[in-house]
């Protein structure tokens, strides 16, 4: 169930009659993500996986925040970002809200990657703010890569940005706006002593810019992606979610 | 075209081919609009607008934004509202990213009455930041209530929340939507020396709250609501905007 | 009663023995109103209008904020103009320390047209903290334009800035800073499609610097002012304020 | 000369011809002065002393600031206070806007002692951000004090507030607006370690709110105040500055 | 080289002849560790760290922050911890001023596990700021994780704090400040749907404060740790931490 | 004792046990002191004061702020300056924080004497915002420079920077981070007019940057220090504030 679909007396009946009303905040971005797909790649994805959650557990669905935190990309026409102030300010706001119209656990559910950082560093003020609100962050790109590290063509993990897993999610859920015939590929190197590999990403925040990387804002291989790819990380990433906020 | 569908490399080619690219940002609102009608009310009627004037004049659309400034309706659960200067800085950074990217022209379609004040001050620092920026700011409601005023059936032009004229044009666009059998009647009694009629309205700014003076959140009797009248409404404020932003 | 007179144990009295102790503060600018008015213009409308509402209605009388939101005028030397951040929070923080101190109504009489928008929606944001606090803003030029269409030899409604309205009103109240010989009119044309009548007005917010538009800073025709018009707006003015906040 | 009292042109000119064009900010306060002074004390005194400066100095007069850092007094009716946030953008919006209006050299007169620091703090970030800009600041007390140990008739030298020093400042200036029936003496204890005699205020600042140390908000005996006394202190105020400013 | 004991002539000097001018920026925290170890415990290790690393690699080492981001432990007598914003706002403006002083890479060696999000989503921000910085930031505790999965007593892979991994480190490296007596072990549930094991916390991001999950503030066994484990551990992470950043 | 080495259970003793328990919080900075003096030179005095204080008086010792407000000095490679807001958030933070904790008594021990202002505007918002804590704030120098007057070799009392009292104390402290061979003397001219003699200093506050005044960053001839100086400083300072803050 959409929040916007409702009226504030069914949110009201909806919040008094559950002991514990959940609502789910799906987080898009307008970013560029190569000349293949469009801005809102993050968004659709962030969407198709709030509703197919909200149709597994039962929880209200929040309007996608479309834009966030996507200064990386800032020098590709297109993109647009709030400052970690503003960002941060609006994940908190939004929270003071839906806390005083009685919803008791709030759901992330991250599309854009750069995100992940400023989410949890939001929930931490959130909840030092709120005690007894339930908070949980999930950001897509970091569950499905466990999944897609078994079934990649790519020949290497990378960060990934409009890569082969983005873009088999995005054929998974809506070919019609992939464009495959402008997908490139770009595997660009680190400063040669950090390993795109996923151990040194443990170890090693590194400050980066997509221009400074790539010419096309692709980080990977686009032309690997399949919608099956697509689908079989869609699956495992609801399935997960699902089963870590329970029913 | 909508900018989520684009991709960077679309939008840089947009942007460049253009002498004046412009971009329409539709303002939507979670906020209650009574029993009959959902709490997307303002984002619903706002992207309808931008949608059809961007039908008509060259225009790039952005995504709408839709929570924003409600504090009046804080007290009904679903409504979400930002602070002022979280709304203000939203505003203030879109407008900056939109430059990065070569738009020369803003467009903001707001369909929540309350947003006008928070809108209109905030092109006045865009303004200033950014000297070379065209900025235009259109409130759908305002510019409805010259022709409601010819078409309504209500026996007083209340300031209006819910009401004939916003229920009027939900019938219009998504009757669906729309729970008539829950529509109610309220016509608060304000300060007894500030008649809601134009007039006085135009002469004074009164600090109210929803909550203070309605039960069910509407102001206004939306049961004189018709698609027609929507219809009328609707086309009046397309015709308007596209005039005044020409071609 | 200015309360700026008064010691602290006067206003204790004061507001203790009042039911509803009512408060105006009255906002000017320091802002250019071209060659021939003083950069204190709206101070003086202001201050003079709540000296004369206060005579009439039982209220303490706050010190004239004398610098508020200009940045429309930035360009001109002398004008001073705050951020839309730092104003907002100034009208705050005086609404919190009067109602500490024990007011219970709020009245700003305001005298620069380019405050509504940021009055308006600072006084939503107190209306949410405070929902005890009564609070009215009324704007000088919102009111006076309604019986200057009555009386004006402008042969058109104008935006407006230090034209036949303003200095009228200047000339009724201190013709002594009123330099008339260096008076001069300019009727700047607006982009096409903007009629700078009142329908279009209320139609649109177009962002504009006085700058682009004018070279004096006159936006309008000042030459046709007299005292006696002025007299006639400013009581209009007053016994409109009077009667809405009543006795 | 007022700035509030010429037109941008006049302005324009006066910067324009004067190598080094000067701007007074006199710095007042809304804030308790004990039963026998009004809320406007330090306003009066930092107008008169401005004015008089600004008489034998070639300098502008800017308008009043008359709100300023009042938080010690907070709990008295009548004070207004910005908080330190607030107040320092407020100095420092208005320096911005001063120098883009041509002014080289800024000269604060300050008449409420608690805003010393927050001057003296702003002054530092403004001229780190406008390196060029020549700053000064004077507040009167700190200067009235020297002079006032030699004349006083107070047994001790007080931290001090409404009480000799300035009674006798507002009798040598307004006189009408001076209750001394209403004057009461409160010399208050501060921790017993604490000399209010100058040496430990310089080496120590401790934190107090006026009324956990008063009752009647005066710190010091009002009754030993004359007129002239205020005039000698006033004379030696408007002597140290000039002279310091220089011509 | 600690940049605390250089002049500023020495600093010139160094970061003239370098082409590659780097600075470690060690952060700490002050902030509950359980009964057993100092408020300061991840002070200690980020200082180890950061001092063997500049021994190894040249580089400047800045003084420690010694306050950071640690909300969640907040209810926990001791602890200091910055809000989201000035914790931000710091680290931000220490990157404007290394720069200015002519540092080209920063190099963050950070000691709580809290702090790894508001480091990250800042770093995004500065390099958006400046564009030619080169930044890095190693959070100890995931880069220690991986080899203390190797080589630990402790039956699980606990979110851990004053757990074994970090009391074997203080073993290693200030033992004197270590009370083995007062240790003990706690192993928090977490939502019964959460696992500890790292699977689900790469998985999700949940809420929780320190205080709602642990009675002594100890999640983990801090008994099995012993100075061994502490000092491959800490021979681990400097020799990744130098590693890449390489020399 | 210090804060850092105490865990939190040790903490909340001492604070039970204590009907006032009483913090130290020692302020130094990261700022040019000429060639001859290490960056951290307020540092290395505010920790030895505070120290010594905390062993007479029973205090507990919080971490030393390495980074504070020296925009003053900003222009010498190695300077590390917070801006207003963020300094004064800095200190509003740790504020709640320890009241938190159930500190009664803050102390601050100020190493850098351009901390002063802005330390004490915060400390009056600090008693605002918490009446019942009480708080002490001591800058060095201001208290040191009594006695220095008494001792000096140096010919004027200059407002000083790393001069002949600031050499003293660090001679006295920590020898062997002086480098003697490298002190240079410089004696600016400040405008004419103002003597850089106590007298004008306490009568205005003049915005200057160091860059501008010096060419080495001292301010004062450091070749009079000696050991003994800086011993008899330090003694007098110590003494000044255990019999201010008691026992």
């Amino acid at each position: 169930m959409n929040l916007a679909d409702m009226s504030w007396t069914t949110v009201k009946e909806a919040v008094c009659k559950d002991p514990n009303p959940r609502i789910i905040i799906p987080v898009g971005s307008v970013e560029q993500h190569g000349p293949h797909l469009p801005l809102s790649t993050d968004t659709i994805i962030a969407e198709h996986i709030a509703t197919r959650v909200a149709s597994q557990v039962p929880c209200i669905l929040f309007p996608t925040l479309s834009i966030s935190y996507s200064l990386e990309h800032a020098d590709f026409p297109g993109t647009v970002s709030f400052t970690l102030q503003t960002f941060s300010s609006i994940i908190a706001e939004i929270a003071d809200n839906l806390l005083n119209s009685g919803f008791k656990t709030l759901i992330v559910i991250n599309g854009h990657g750069g995100n992940r950082a400023i989410l949890d560093s939001s929930i931490t003020s959130i909840k030092h703010a709120h005690p007894d609100l339930e908070l949980y962050s999930f950001t897509i790109l970091d569950i499905a890569r466990k999944r897609f590290r078994e079934i990649r063509k790519s020949t290497r993990t990378m960060i990934g940005h409009a890569d082969e897993l983005e873009t088999s999610m995005m054929l998974a859920i809506l070919p019609g706006v992939v464009q495959m015939s402008k997908a490139v590929t770009e595997e660009p190197t680190f400063p040669p002593s950090i390993s795109l590999e996923s151990e040194d990403l443990v170890n090693v925040t590194y400050g980066w810019k997509t221009k400074d990387v790539t010419k096309s804002g692709v980080i990977g291989n686009p032309n690997f992606a399949t919608p099956e790819t697509g689908r079989l990380l869609l699956d495992y990433v609801v399935q997960t979610i699902s089963s870590i906020i329970g029913t």
